[in-house]
C-alpha cells in the first residue's frame, strides 16, 4: 500500500468495528465491509477512530483489526487510529498498523490538553514516539475531544512535523477553519497539506467550497459523500447541493453524539454490510421508535437517491 | 398578560437583543423585532437567553430590555431569561420582569453543577430565590451548559417545584428524552409539563413526533416553526417534513456554535426586522463569504418556500 | 487613594463579604473588618473577589460593598474584583469604584477562555472596556477557573496592556511560573509587574523566594502573611519557615475548596472580627466537627503564636 | 496473597513505576523499591495507578510490573490500578495480575461521565467486565478525574457491586464525605467498607480521626503515613499531630498536581530506593531550586523525624 501523502484527497470512510451481538470481533463483517467501501468507490478507510470503538479492544485485538482491514483493502489506503493515553500503546499500535501495510496513522489530542504550548509539544512528542518516517493525520474535533486548536496551532503543528501529512478536520463551527489554513498556504507560511473533512459530512457542501480535499467520516452511504466530492470539484454546485440535500435530513440524523453510531451500525446493518449492529459495553441501542425514524428517512431519501431504498433487503436484515 | 402555565404550546421565538452597530441598545429594533413575531403568527417571546446575550448586559439594561419586549408584546406571553451567577441578581431581574407584565421566567444551570443532588438542590434555591408564584422554565442545553440533567432528575425538579410549568429542551441527542418523559406521564410519575424545543429546530420535525408540545428557538424564519409545529399536530407527517427539509440546510447553517447567532441576525437585518447585524463585544462576526454562503442558501430555501426569497430587499438592506 | 502601580508590593488581604444571618449585607463588620485589616499592618484589601461571594450579589449592592470598604479603608489601597459574565457590568462596577476612590481593579478570565489567542484577546478587549486609565490585576487561577495561561501568555496580556500592573498568582503548582516570570523581567522582555501570590498562602514560604512581591489571600490571620513576607524580605529564611510551619496545618485546612470559606468566616468571627458567619446562599456550612478541628488547630498554632489563642472570646463569639 | 477485604486496614503505598534515563522500566529499583515498602512496614502496595504513570505503559509492560510488584512483596497485599478506557484492556489486566497473586485491583471512572446514573451504570458494567471474584478498590479522585461522586453514589455503587471491598478516598475536601459514609454504615444502609486516604496525605491527620481505616497514598516517606496511622488507632491524638505537622511542608510541596511525582522519585532516589528519578514522556521534570528546596524541606524534617536526614547520601544519590 502506497504511504498517505499531502497528496491525498477524495472520500475515506470511517470504519465502525463490527462486533457479533456477544461482542466479540466479527471478521468476516470486517471483510464485507472492507469490500464494500472499495465497491462503492472509497480512496481510502480509516480504522479504530473514536466511531470504530477503538478504546474498547486491547492492544492484540486492535492490531488485529487493523492488519485485517489493511489486508482486504487492495488499492484503498487504510488509515489506522493509534491514539492512546500512552506513546508506548500508540508506538506499538502504529508500528504494527504500518508493518501490515497500513499507509498512515491518526492522532488526536489527548482531552487535559490546554494551551498551545501544551498542544504543539505533545504533537512533537507524539510524532517522535512513533518515528518520523510513518506520515499522520491530524485530528481536530474539539466537541468530542475538548481540545480546541486555532489555525495558529494547527500551522505551526504542521510545520514541526514534517510527517504530518493531513488534517482531519471536524471543529464545529470549521468552515472558517478551512478558509483560514488555505490563506496560510496562499501566503507562503504553510506547506501542502490534504484536509479531508469529518463532522458526520454536515457541512460537506461547503467544506468543499472553502477548499478541503474530500470527506473522512462514517456516513452509513459513503456513495453520497464521494458524489458530492466528485460534483463540488467539477465545480457542479447545484448538483452537489441537490444531492446533499436529499441525504441531509438522514445525515443529521446519524450526526448525534454518541446515539449516531448505532443508527450507524443499524443502516449497515439493513444495507447487508454488516451481519449484526451490536456495540461493545458501554454502548448505546437504538430504540424501535428511532428505527421507524430512520426507515421514515431512508425512505425519503430513497425518492431522490435510489440506493437509499432498502425495503425489501431490510425486512430480511433487519 | 397570562402567566405562563404547563399548557403552553406553540412557537415562542428566541430573540436575540438588537444593537446599534456601537454596541448601545436598538430599542426601535426591538419594537420592530417584537411586531414581527406577532405578525407571523408566534405564541411567545422568549428574551435574555443566550443567544440574546444577556450576559452582555449590565443589570439596568437587562430590565430595560426586558421590559420593552414585554410592552410591545401584546397578545404574545414574554418569557425572560434571568439566569445569573447568583440568586440576588437572578430574583432582581425575575421580580422586574413580572412586574412589567412577563408570563414568566427562565432559568439555566450554572456550568459547575455536576451531581444530581447538586443540580435538584440549584433549582430548590433558585425557585426559592425568585419566590414560588413566578412560573419558570428549566433549560436542559448540556452542549453549552455542560451540565447534564438525565429525565430522571428533571422529573425530580419538576415535582419538588410547583411553580415549573415548561421544559425548554434542548438537550443533544434528545429525542429519547422527550419520549423518556411523555413516558413517565403516562405512569403517573410526572405532572403535567410544557415541552418547547431549541437547539435551532434541528429536530423539530420527530420532536414534535416525539411529543413535544412545540419550539422554542432563535431560528430566522419563525414562520417555518411554526408551520411544521400547526402540521405535525395536525398529523401531517409527510406535509410537515417535506416543508422542515426544505429549510433544513439553512437550519443548520445557523445552529453552529457561537457563529450561529451572527447568521441570524444578518438574516434578519436581510428580512428588515432589525436595523444592524452588530453583536456586543465579545462577538463573532460573519465573513463575506459565509453571507454568500447564507444568500445561496436563502435562495435554494425560496424554491419551496417564497417566504424565504429576499433577494429584492436584500440589496437595499444587507 | 493614591492608584495601583507595578510597585505594589507588602499584603493585600482578600476580604470576605460580611452577610447577617439572614443574607443581608452586614455593614458594621465590613467597617470593622476594614479597621482589623489596617490595624494588623494590611498594605491593601482587595474585596468582591471568588472568596467576597461577588457573584451573589446584583449590581447595586457590588458598588455599595466597594464603597464601604473604600471609604473605610484609609491609608490602604483597595483593589475591586469587577470579574463578570459582560464588560457592561464589568466597566459600571469598575467606574464606580474608581470613582469611589479605588486604588485598582482585578479581572479573572471567564471560564470558557481556552486557545491562548482566545485569552489574550479577551484581557484587550476588557482593558479596553473598562478604560485605559484604571489599573488593574490579571487574576491567574487556574484551579477555579479552569484557565490556563502560560507564562509566556501572561507576558504577552502584561505588555499589551499598560494599564495592567499586577499579576495575583495562584497557579498551583506555581513556583516555577514566578520563576519563569521573574526570568523574562531579567532578559528584558517582560516590564515591571508586581506579582502577590493567593492560593491560601499554602506556598507562601517559597513563593517569596522565587520572586513574589507579597501576599493577596484571605487566611484568616493575615498577621501571619505579614510576618512571612516581612521576614522573607529581610533575608531572615529560617525565620520565616518556623512561623509559617507553625500555621501550615490550619492554612492547609482553610485551603479546602469550598469549605475554606466557612473556615475563614469562622474564625474571623472567632476572632470577634466579623458578625456572623453565614454565607449567601448557594453557601457552605461548617459542621461541628469541623468546628472543633479547627478550635484543636488554632490551640495547636497558639504554642507558638499567641495570636492564634481565641478560646477566651470565642465561647462568648462562637 | 490473600484476596484484598472490606477489613483492609493500615498503610498502603502508592507506588511510582521507576524507569531508567531512557524510560525504559527499572526492574531492580521495582524489587528495591517493594523491599524498601515492606522494610518500613507498609501493610500493601498500590501499583499502576494514576502516580504510577500506568497509562504510558502498553498492555505487556503493565502486566510485567504488576507480576514483578507481586512476585517480590511477599506478605504485603498488593493492589493493581486496571483503569483503562475500554473493558477489555481493563479484564486483561485483572486477570493477569490476579492470576500473578495480586490481592485485588483499583478502578477509576473515566472522566467523561456526569450523571450520577452513568456513574452507578459504569462500576456495575466494570465489575461484570472483571468478573464479580476480583475485590475491587473504588477510586474517587474529583480533583484529577473530574467525576463528582456524592456519598449517596457511592453508597449504590457499593451496595451494587458485593466485589467492591475499598474506597480509596481523595475527594478535597473529604473529611465531610468519610463521616458521611461512616453515618451511612451506622444507620445500617451500608455494608462494612475499607477506607484509606489518598491526596498525598495532606489531610491524613484528620482524616484518620473522622474513621479512615488507614492511608493509600505516594507520600515518600510511608514511615510518617505508619506512624500517623498508628497513633491515630492508638488515640494519640496530639502525637499524632505533632509528627505529622512536622512533616506537613514536605508533604504539601509533594501534593503539587503534576510536579509532585518528580518531587517523589527525586526524594526515593535520594533515599537510595530507585536508581533514577526519570519519568517517561510526556513527563515533568524537577528544576534545581526545586531540589534546593526539597533539600531545605528534607532538613527541616529531619530536626523532628531522623528519617528524613539524607544529606550524606545525597550528596552521592543527588
Amino acid at each position: 500500500m502506497t504511504k498517505l501523502t499531502a497528496e491525498a484527497a477524495g472520500t475515506f470512510a470511517i470504519a465502525p468495528t463490527p462486533f457479533h451481538d456477544d461482542g466479540r470481533i466479527d471478521d468476516k463483517s470486517i471483510d464485507r465491509l472492507t469490500d464494500f467501501y472499495a465497491e462503492v468507490g472509497c480512496d481510502g478507510v480509516t480504522v479504530l477512530g473514536i466511531l470504530g470503538e477503538a478504546p474498547k479492544l486491547d492492544g492484540a485485538e486492535a492490531e488485529a483489526v487493523a492488519r485485517r482491514f489493511v489486508k482486504r483493502a487492495n488499492n484503498m489506503q487504510v488509515i489506522v487510529g493509534v491514539s492512546a493515553p500512552g506513546f508506548a500503546t500508540m508506538g506499538s499500535l502504529a508500528h504494527a498498523s504500518m508493518d501490515a501495510g497500513a499507509a498512515g496513522v491518526m492522532i488526536a489530542p489527548p482531552p487535559h490538553l490546554r494551551t498551545d504550548e501544551q498542544i504543539t509539544g505533545y504533537f512533537r512528542q507524539a510524532a517522535e514516539a512513533i518515528g518520523d518516517d510513518i506520515p499522520w493525520v491530524l485530528q481536530d474535533y474539539p466537541l468530542t475531544l475538548t481540545v480546541v486548536m486555532t489555525p495558529t496551532v494547527i500551522r505551526k503543528i504542521v510545520m514541526d512535523n514534517s510527517s504530518c501529512v493531513m488534517l482531519k478536520h471536524e471543529d464545529w463551527p470549521g468552515l472558517e477553519k478551512i478558509s483560514a489554513l488555505r490563506g496560510f498556504q496562499k501566503d507562503g507560511s504553510l506547506r501542502p497539506l490534504s484536509i479531508l473533512t469529518g463532522n458526520g459530512g454536515l457541512f460537506l457542501d461547503f467544506e468543499m467550497e472553502r477548499g478541503a480535499d474530500g470527506a473522512m467520516t462514517g456516513y452509513a452511504f459513503p456513495e453520497l459523500l464521494i458524489d458530492v466530492v466528485r460534483l463540488s470539484k467539477a465545480g457542479r454546485r447545484d448538483a452537489a447541493h441537490d444531492l446533499f440535500d436529499a441525504h441531509l435530513p438522514l445525515i443529521r440524523y446519524e450526526q448525534q453524539p454518541g446515539a449516531g453510531l448505532a443508527v450507524r451500525k443499524y443502516v449497515l446493518q439493513k444495507r447487508g454490510v454488516i451481519a449484526s449492529s451490536a456495540q461493545r459495553k458501554p454502548g448505546s441501542g437504538i430504540s424501535a421508535t428511532a428505527k421507524a425514524e430512520v426507515d421514515y428517512l431512508l425512505a425519503r431519501v430513497a425518492r431522490v437517491d435510489r440506493r437509499a431504498s432498502l425495503e425489501p433487503q431490510s425486512s430480511a436484515a433487519g
